[in-house]
């Protein structure tokens, strides 16, 4: 007699005496709390936040153990499933939706069911409706799809003037980080979305001394770092020049400039370049993005230590990137996390400032993959004399593969297992070193498995257990004293 | 200004007015439970819960949802660390050695310290200390790392004929299971193990009737099942005949010997070769013995629901195995688990049936991959015609290193990036079938990822958060009223 597990667990868990305490961990929630704080890690699961937690003792002590993020040290963790309507895989415009709506809907969609004919109503827009002022800050373009699920709803992430003129439209009290990818349309040839932001009452900031000296009372703010790098977001933490302003001092500022309000707020913060590091693979830069959010959320808990009784934290991520795992074949039972300490710059940095200038620069008969030791020394700790046979080998293919070299290449399923998108030299750096550190990596995109999720003040006895992203929506729509239309 | 998040997280966290919501989430378990269970998936973390999770929802519905193990929905879910006190990836033995004593030891060594000359006394004595009866059940063999880690303390877990002996010693009243590895010794000279545990007052069975046929009160026994496969353990559940006994008829078994027991009983329920498989890289057999796993554990459930306020059940896995995960860079956003639904036998059966015998009887010179197609479609479902170009040069590439074409060879660390330590052409089959799957893997050995951990019954909330395997242990022995001398 074999029983099929869903049933018998079913009856087990409906039926018996065990269901009462099966129920709920913790009474129901009933509080509401005046501040709100949604972190975001882009791409951020477990094995992202593990990495960050090995690589701080790794770097401090020989002693095995970890050294716990700031928010992972919350009283309350939970694990939640990241699928979307249409693929255990999801990305970050229906991973954002879900969280912003409590709907699933299909990759790339943002805030429209799977037909892209219905919208849905977002938190931000029921915060509004209560009172609440809303802030939305995000090392990415303000535009991409993760903050855009907070403000606006289109059937393409991809839409990005669209997205731009309604974040005008928002209402959307202070916006904070990165820029614009078409401020003026695709064709760069529609109404400057900054100039209809700022018709509709914005005042744009992108200068450090005019942002510092922001206060309250300034009005609709819409503040974009001095400093952008690749696609209008801001530089990789690894990347970033000291004096330049981090994902913390947008957090704190949206603090200050919204905890005046006598209702209250609610904040999105993101850690967007977690996820555009682990696409290419690069675990240094994956790391110390994830430490500077990790200090970003420590701005809210310094302010939750003001207000213990009316501050709720939530810090999730919206889905894992890249396969990472804590362990490679090669390196079997260890890790030697120190060897990616010396990474200086993240791959984009290498790839702009070493790779693209050689390419353009160097004949491909006249190209030796020597001229670019000294700089992969420099960038990485990378001895190319100390590599292995079969490592130099691939460094050496993946070099003739940037430098165009069609005799080399594989065909074009090969040549996607190899690189994803990325130039072949660039990425295949990033995943050397991350090997000989016992870094795996098994995609260039998004997986599958469930997030981890840490909650800290009123209500935080929610954010147990094991469930859904929408169910983070349910629950902070309930912390917030707004009666959700969603389902 | 910029702040070391350590120190100010600490700060935040311990002065500010924070630190009291922080403390604990729910009032400490004072509580004492009769009943304790401790189901430990080897190798199983959230990869291998979650594949699982989406395979049986994939096998039912074209709906994109998962379908949650019995397990899953166990009310309290807690992230647990498993690194030991030589590397942030733990073997089973050390990990075995944290569960059961609370100690961090290093990979290799049973319930001793780092020194491996002083041992750690086991929950399963305090629980004997206390009147408890103790049951220890598991798939792999009964000398295996895990079980062993309950009643055994030893230098190297590869003593198995140690192990065994002390096993006789015990005095632990149910074994179930797996066999033994060397019951006669290394050189299988020494008085048998089951002898001397048949001396010690044990009833050895490995009959089903005999087995099937045990009643409270027959005394110690020793059950060894009938059908042993690779390594003296219980068959994949992939390959078992619907006749032969699962893990959860020894489990239900152990509940039927030990529960008359006034003072009550803990039990260890291991599935060991949900790791086995992902060393292998086998994703349908770890998917088909994690669903077995949770078989076994709804047998637990079903006696909490009759003993509600006396039991606790925790479902743990000792660390990841194979660095798992749900996507993979070929498939990218999609993942297709149908496909490896017609997988009909572990790597294991196949190796053993189909390629080894092919090896032996096959010149090189004769050896065509012809030869194996048939048997290939016949146990995965795998059309080679129907493979890639890329896929089939790596299959094709395989089998000539499975029949020893030297020339085809890369060098030692190629080849073990390829193919670990096991045969060519049945690792690689199964790592082409996940891969179409979109299922990606990094190692054949262990990762550091933390593991899930949940938790239904008495003080079920003390395994809420983010914890070490260690404190599992402590966690444990509060619930069964023991005062542990181990830190």
């Amino acid at each position: 007699m074999r029983n099929t597990p869903g049933t018998a667990w079913k009856m087990a868990l409906a039926f018996s005496a065990v269901a009462a305490m099966a129920a709920n961990p913790e009474p129901p929630g009933q509080k509401v709390a005046k501040y709100v704080f949604l972190f975001i890690g882009d791409g951020m699961a477990m094995p992202q936040i593990s990495s960050a937690e090995v690589f701080s003792r790794a770097m401090s002590s020989k002693d095995i153990e970890i050294k716990r993020l700031g928010f992972t040290q919350f009283p309350v963790a939970g694990l939640t499933t990241t699928y979307d309507a249409g693929s255990f895989i999801t990305d970050s415009a229906s991973a954002g939706t879900a969280l912003a709506t409590g709907n699933k809907t299909l990759n790339g969609v943002i805030n429209m069911d799977t037909s892209k004919t219905h919208t849905f109503k977002l938190i931000t827009e029921y915060a509004h409706e209560r009172g609440l002022k809303v802030g939305i800050v995000t090392t990415v373009s303000i535009d991409h799809a993760t903050p855009a699920s907070f403000y606006a709803k289109t059937p393409s992430r991809g839409n990005y003037y669209d997205i731009s003129v309604q974040l005008g439209r928002s209402g959307v009290e202070y916006f904070g980080g990165g820029g614009f990818l078409q401020p003026r349309g695709k064709n760069n040839d529609q109404p400057d979305a900054i100039h209809l932001a700022q018709q509709a009452g914005y005042t744009f900031v992108n200068d450090k001394a005019a942002f510092l000296a922001l206060k309250p009372g300034s009005g609709k703010i819409l503040a974009v770092n001095h400093t952008l790098q690749d696609s209008a977001s801001m530089p990789y933490e690894i990347d970033r020049s000291p004096d330049d302003l981090r994902l913390a001092d947008y957090t704190r500022k949206g603090i200050e400039l919204l905890s005046g309000n006598r209702k209250g707020f609610f904040m999105m913060v993101e850690g967007g370049k977690i996820d555009w590091a682990c696409h290419a693979n690069d675990a240094a830069s994956s790391i110390r993005d994830t430490l500077a959010f990790d200090e970003a959320v420590h701005e809210a808990v310094a302010f939750a230590g003001r207000h213990p009784k009316d501050t709720l934290i939530v810090v999730t991520g919206d889905h894992e990137c890249g396969g990472m795992t804590l362990g490679f074949a090669g390196t079997q039972y260890s890790t030697f996390f120190t060897r990616i300490a010396p990474q200086k710059m993240s791959f984009q940095r290498f790839n702009d400032e070493v790779v693209e200038p050689y390419k353009k620069a160097t004949a491909r008969d006249k190209a030796r993959i020597g001229d670019l030791l000294p700089a992969l020394r420099d960038a990485f700790g990378i001895d190319f004399a100390a590599l292995s046979p079969g490592q130099k080998t691939q460094l050496e293919q993946a070099f003739r593969h940037t430098m165009g070299d069609d005799a080399a290449h594989p065909d074009q399923e090969g040549r996607f297992l190899l690189y994803g998108g990325y130039e072949p030299f660039t990425i295949k750096v990033t995943q050397l070193l991350n090997q000989s550190a016992g870094i795996g990596w098994t995609s260039y995109a998004h997986t599958g498995v469930p997030v981890a999720t840490f909650a800290l003040g009123v209500n935080q006895g929610l954010f147990a257990g094991y469930y859904d992203n929408t169910d983070i929506f349910r629950r902070l729509a309930r912390t917030m004293g707004v009666a959700s239309v969603n389902p």
